[in-house]
């Protein structure tokens, strides 16, 4: 084997950009992500990233990078190599995430690889599903007085993972929005109903978040097994708590409130 | 008093955008957000929002709607009143929020106003302050295998708010964000303990995330009444949670197997 030192000889040349693609729509990346795109060399790129948003990389060579059920470890890795060899060749390098890198985006492990290799690199935030899912219901993800707290949780577990306990997460708090959650559903209502959640608790389902694509469903706990069974499509947010029913047009006693307000001022 | 139907018999002219001005850098604003702002008539912004955030609204008149500290309620019907005034004589009017309208953004009630006049209105996402500081931090919210729940939190109370229980949204969770949380850190470190978090759970406070006068500290729950008591100035993002150590610049053990890797691709 080698002296490891080896690898340190060859110049690194370029910086990666670790950047979230935002939830779909073009128009929700950053004007950060939109700049770095326009500049790239190279953008390695999630399966789900729209072709609308890759054809902003006007001159890069666009790479999928897209992980195998079952065979994130290897994946990674390889994906992890691949970022270090075009920092060695290129200037701008962009590694693409859907939704933000930092939450269920894995970016440590890249972090971690690049650092290793003394690589530079940045971080570019974007805008989560569960926010793009918020303003699609047009409901908030935090009430006033009454949704104070709010989780974002997996139940989606890589090699080497423990499933049984994530729901932990969602034992104190008012609400959550579960990614990747859909294929177990079933799991999730019963966990969540054992764990002392209302069978009765509102669930929306919210997929394609943000694209013309748009679905909005909802449920209740109880419900969630049966949903799970439709055939739906796409990638698929779930959202749990109490504001997320169907929403009335307007709560008749707010509104009378705010008009009252509105003749005396 | 007034026949309340008379305010139906204007016209609505216009289309109210809750919109989401990001963490702070003006380009951290997504593509809608900039092209909603430079065509705006009239903006209305939170007291925070960085003066190269507002220059991009050329056209628009601004109007500064902050609210003081335990006068929300009054303060909230008015700007309430506000936007409908504006959507019967303008088109374009922007409702600025800092990071994102719908997490602890307060965009409920305005939502509800809008709807009770008869007012058409958008929400559009924002980058929320926690991914902006975890990118800052260079340190992800969510960690394969070990951070797989994380929650989001405010102990700022309003009018009519119970201020004790917030904590419970915190009892299952891997790691959280605290938004609004500096001023109370004390009380914070004391709940977070009772409840049984470790006093060395790593803590870090992250201020004017994503702008040049961002500044990060580190402490842990036991040390975080003392840090309170430092003037950092500006307002802080606590996040609290076992990756929110101050990170050596790699591991060793990390390095050495990703380097092996690398040796044999």
């Amino acid at each position: 084997m080698p002296d490891s030192r080896a690898l340190d000889a060859y110049p690194v040349r370029g910086t990666v950009y670790l950047v979230g693609a935002g939830p779909g729509a073009t128009d929700l990346l950053t004007l950060r992500a939109a700049d770095l795109l326009a500049r790239a060399d190279v953008v390695f790129h999630d399966a789900l990233i729209p072709p609308g948003i890759l054809a902003l990389a006007t001159r890069a060579q666009k790479i999928a990078v897209g992980k195998r059920c079952g065979r994130h470890s290897t994946a990674q890795r390889f994906i992890d190599k691949r970022l270090v060899d075009a920092a060695r060749k290129y200037d701008v390098i962009v590694r693409l995430k859907g939704g933000d890198p930092m939450l269920f985006g894995r970016a440590q492990e890249e972090i971690t690889a690049l650092e290793a290799a003394g690589v530079a690199y940045e971080v570019v935030p974007g805008v989560t599903a569960a926010l793009a899912a918020a303003a699609q219901l047009r409901t908030s993800l935090t009430q006033r007085g009454r949704v104070r707290s709010f989780a974002f949780a997996t139940p989606r577990a890589g090699e080497g993972e423990d499933v049984s306990d994530w729901i932990e997460g969602f034992r104190g708090v008012d609400a959550g929005a579960i990614y990747m959650g859909l294929r177990c559903a079933p799991a999730i209502a019963d966990a969540l109903i054992s764990a002392g959640r209302a069978p009765a608790t509102p669930v929306a389902i919210v997929v394609d978040a943000s694209l013309p694509s748009a679905r909005t469903y909802y449920t209740t706990l109880a419900g969630l097994p049966a949903f799970a069974q439709r055939e739906i499509g796409g990638p698929a947010l779930l959202l749990v708590g109490p504001q997320f029913h169907r929403r009335p047009a307007i709560s008749a006693v707010d509104a009378a409130d705010w008009r009252a307000l509105a003749q005396s001022g």
